[in-house]
């Protein structure tokens, strides 16, 4: 059992479910985010408010401990400033403070945004070149290409999970390939903490979707087997599904929409789409 | 739901399966074949005797479908001028129809005879180059070659189905891996069509037996699940295959027979040990 | 010393260069083509005036013959019935000639625009999928894969030449990666003929152009070191070139002009381009 | 049915579990060790005493087999002249043997100790180069490359199993990967001795294990599913699996302790480590 | 001839000697950097003091520019503060304001660092993953990904000059394979103009080195051909080496000291190392 | 300078020619064979009769090295039995001395045969699976693999030289391509020991032939330039060449005649014809 684990974005729809399944592999956990407070703590679970872009913050936050679960960060499009605080910042007061105490792996948030521009007929795998197709995404490309500099530079561990639509609703003919349940991020995000050794390893949050279009067979050793599969839903979801037009990025690329939203932007039009199932 | 789809070798031992599966998906579905008529026509099914090989009469078929899911031609190696008529001229004929007309996605029966010349222990996937083992497996390199460039020029999409076996009883020792049940074949079918963009993929055709020896990871997105499996048949079947020389092409090759028949020959020997399985 | 060697589209551009070289190294050269008669044929070299699209004409001057080096072709785009004859038809018929006599080589005058497609910041091999962009291109695809069939399953030895410009002068940008000198054509076909063993081959045709955008590094076994450089034209070239397009894949594709002419067509403005160094 | 199998390492952990299910796939078993005698030996089968690593033993017994399994080797590391014995002499023995005698194919107990040396994120194949780990691992290569050779001169077929960690129990974390159940294994042989050809064909011997750290799906046409998952015994075994360091090679590589131990060494420690799971 | 290219770091000692071969490549030249002025400014060139971290200086600088050619940054390994302002939102304000203006093409001087951790045993290509070695090298996968982003979503071109050693003295035995001359850095700014299409392009910026570590044929298309060779340096060099040790990164690694030098430190004594050639 | 160099086989054709040239790297140069005495040895070089095949020979020998450069071996084909004892005992008797005294480096002769069932239209590369073609070929994938697991595991380097043709005329077709000039061979070891870092690495010795057959790319670090080319002689054999059959391994395989003479065997007429230039 770990002694201690700092969670981070424990507010957010992904965080405040991976409160009790963490709260159960330690015997201490920190959950942080911008709230004031949170409902449901549980008994050796500590909650501090606290702002991942502020280095102060993080470093009180992080010394003593084992891991570091980082799901903290802006979950959208935005301008490129507020990304550079949450974002970029925050990725690196986490790694920085981590270092600085010796915490032995973080588990990332990262993205399927930061390989967003492939075509989704090229399976992508966890050790392709990076194709980001936001600010967002770019976001996620810079913390992983500093967690794999963290690793081998200093030997500290790292899982970047590269979620790829936000768990939910299966809303959209995008999401019976890309849809993640909560119970499985759950799970691999227990994986990613219960394995012994992991080096420095990319992984792709999605479900057992029949039309899953990523490839995590390099990533097998953390015996990620998830249990959900989205198409259940394909009936209804394609007889509702307008028709597809391949030269449009937004239809082609894994990314969805955000191959083809404007960089920094993210109208209501656009943050609707999202919330369908990127 | 599609407007109009046009399938090509409706009267054929897999074309005649798809098209209760293919009325289902579209308001208006099109057969067409050689034969004077079918039997069990839909209400939204109209059948057209025309041959496939015949630029005119295929110009005409095509007009206002939305897809064509083209099964038509010999499907046997035969002398070159057979082939050329109905496998060469019948694939150019449906593209550029197609091309003239709008047609938005073709489905197509291509054939594990494209590339029936690697060895069984190379795992074959969708994007070596070609092996064609016979004038039969070349005009399905033809036809695949032409759906890329349609595609990459034009941006008319295009599913080739490398089918392994031709459906129907598992009769001998390599059926065992390149079985394709008709319940399969026509899901595959299903998912070639009702999976919003495709851009241009290539996938094989075969169950889901212990013994596939191809890889389809790279399309996984058409999401493909075979149900059935050829395994069932192994104990029965093995104790009567006759010792193996794994120096005849025929046993060691992934086309089979067909990697040592003489090139448009299509005697009763070999046609009958292709009616087992190839 | 060769006995005998067929040279088919001997009255053509390439082929007229090739006569003497060739001659010199056989006691035998049938030199064909549509033209009624050539100028200045050697002691040991025979015309007969023949259409390689033309069955009989071919069995009967390829009887035998050791090798043929098979250059009479439609080099250009042109309607499909064009390059059925002349391009799919000539090819068949030179190999299903050299099997039924027992010929030992093909060496091939294939195209770059079997791979035409491809951006040219995507170097590219022998052994990548086809790509064409055109008819004409995509004759050459089939010859190729004809000549692995006969290959695999017969031993009779080939070797493409994915001739990238056609010889001649250096009229623009493309040309000074793409850039073929007639000393190096020349070359290439020697080295195709005098290396003991090709197996099946696929080489790209260019000079030693410091911009040249191909890969033949797994063809170096044929010794084939070419000698001309277009880049001694860049200043002048570049100096007259128009603001390119990234976007426009006529500048962005192997294939040059290729890639966006229409299919089957060959109108005055692109013959007039293609002219200049496709 | 097979006329006569040779099994060779009939008293072993895993021999033993093998001769049951070999006798039932041929007329004639005959099993050899180097203990004096077995119990229960089937009524086809016929028990030799003999040494793998002598010559003149093996080719008496080999002569008139269709085929050997060859499990009988020193399995744990030990001094160079002792794996020279058995391991490299035995399996030079068995090689030559069937080369005199005709025999068809050879199935081997290689070893993950003949890849030990890659870190668990490198996803192993069997087309990568060797990596191993100790003396054993050592031999284990060269059978490899022996059977490889024997295989591309005189067309004797070869399986090799790369046998992750000896059956038994799970022992510690890596088995969580690592586990290979009797079942499978027996499993896993019958399909290398059924499936009518398979030329040289290299598969890792695991079971069913959520964290399988290799992939097997170059040699998927054998048909080899395994049935068993070492996940059921993850929750007891990580709860008293001692804080992992990614930096110490034992827990990193695929080959476990072995990684580690001098070469030649199997003191009592480790070999107490390596009968845990490896 | 190009109507306006901007150079930044015009000051530095690679950019100082870009500006007479850029100025002879474009009507006007806009050279900046923090210096207050720069001596032997061209006719046609002018030299505008602005700090490339400034979002707004960049803004109005780019504006009316084809092209930039960004060499402005800090060049050494630097606190991530520094290194944040200088190269991170340095880079974005120059692809940011490009995007705004319309600019075609960005000219990029990233470097080895972005590939530091890599051992010299790897040759590395332009489309590996990133594996950078300091905040500095990260800063350079940073540009370089969101240079692949604006041109996947806007057709923005880029060149990314992975330099190797900063040009000067070859001092030590790494710098014999990695040094870069001045002469041929200038034609590999030169050859990024020029080519008339390049998308999205990475190469290494070395000389031609008989001890080149790098592999840069995927790029050949644009005939970058060095001239200069540190092999010249070897004798001296050599005889001057202290033993080497394999297990020391500052040795194995393409990044040299970089590989091991803390994050974010520039100490004189590192400094001095880096001056002599990485 | 090195304090002293171990040079096996040096009485040989190779090792002969290597004495001087290594002398001139050291302070001390230990040489020895199997000869009595040597000629014309150096001031600083003694010369010790020893049996590689000998353990405590080798034992003696090497102690205080800090590399040893091991060309002494059977070179030919020969019975299991003489391959056994000079090859591989010698290679892990050398090996298992350098890590007793701590040597740094191994400089070891290793040969194309341990490849030599390969196609020669395939391009071998450094880093593919080993396919020996004889006993010899064979205890060179033995002495590499070794050479790999004393590097991972110990961090002694190597650099395996798989030497094409041995030096000498070039007397056959074959030689055209793999050539390797007594010149070339002394730079290659040359490099080999200058090379600060190494690891371990693997590269072939042919000189600058015209149609060398192998990919040196991935070893471009060590900075070996070969100067000659067996082009010069290849008017003059190809004249003399027999006609060449494909299909025949002797021919088309990297391994010449040892592709075909039967396993143990060196008769007169495959002495004849190896000493041609294999």
């Amino acid at each position: 059992m770990l002694k201690k684990i700092v969670l981070t974005g424990a507010a957010g729809a992904l965080g405040s479910r991976l409160r009790a399944p963490l709260a159960a592999m330690c015997e201490t956990l920190v959950s942080t985010d911008l709230a004031a407070a949170l409902d449901g703590v549980a008994d050796n679970e500590t909650y501090v408010k606290a702002d991942v872009g502020n280095a102060e913050e993080m470093m009180a936050l992080i010394e003593g401990a084992e891991m570091v679960v980082h799901f903290g960060a802006i979950a959208d499009e935005a301008p490129f400033e507020q990304i550079m605080h949450s974002n970029f910042m925050g990725a690196y007061n986490v790694w920085n403070a981590a270092h600085k105490h010796g915490v032995r792996r973080i588990v990332y948030a990262s993205s399927i945004h930061a390989m967003g521009m492939y075509p989704k007929t090229t399976r992508i795998t966890g050790d392709m070149p990076h194709r980001p197709d936001s600010f967002y995404g770019l976001s996620k490309c810079f913390a992983e290409d500093m967690g794999r500099m963290y690793w081998d530079k200093y030997g500290i561990e790292a899982v970047c999970l590269r979620i790829y639509s936000a768990p939910g609703s299966v809303a959209n003919a995008r999401a019976l390939g890309s849809y993640l349940s909560y119970d499985d991020c759950v799970q691999l995000v227990q994986r990613s903490v219960d394995t012994p050794v992991v080096g420095f390893t990319v992984i792709y949050g999605v479900s057992n979707n029949d039309r899953s279009p990523v490839d995590n067979s390099a990533a097998a050793f953390l015996g990620y087997r998830p249990k959900d599969n989205a198409e259940e839903f394909a009936e209804a979801i394609l007889a509702k599904t307008p028709k597809a037009d391949p030269l449009d990025k937004a239809q082609m690329c894994h990314g969805g929409p955000f191959a083809t939203v404007p960089l920094g932007v993210s109208g209501v039009q656009y943050i609707k789409k999202m919330s369908e199932g990127n």
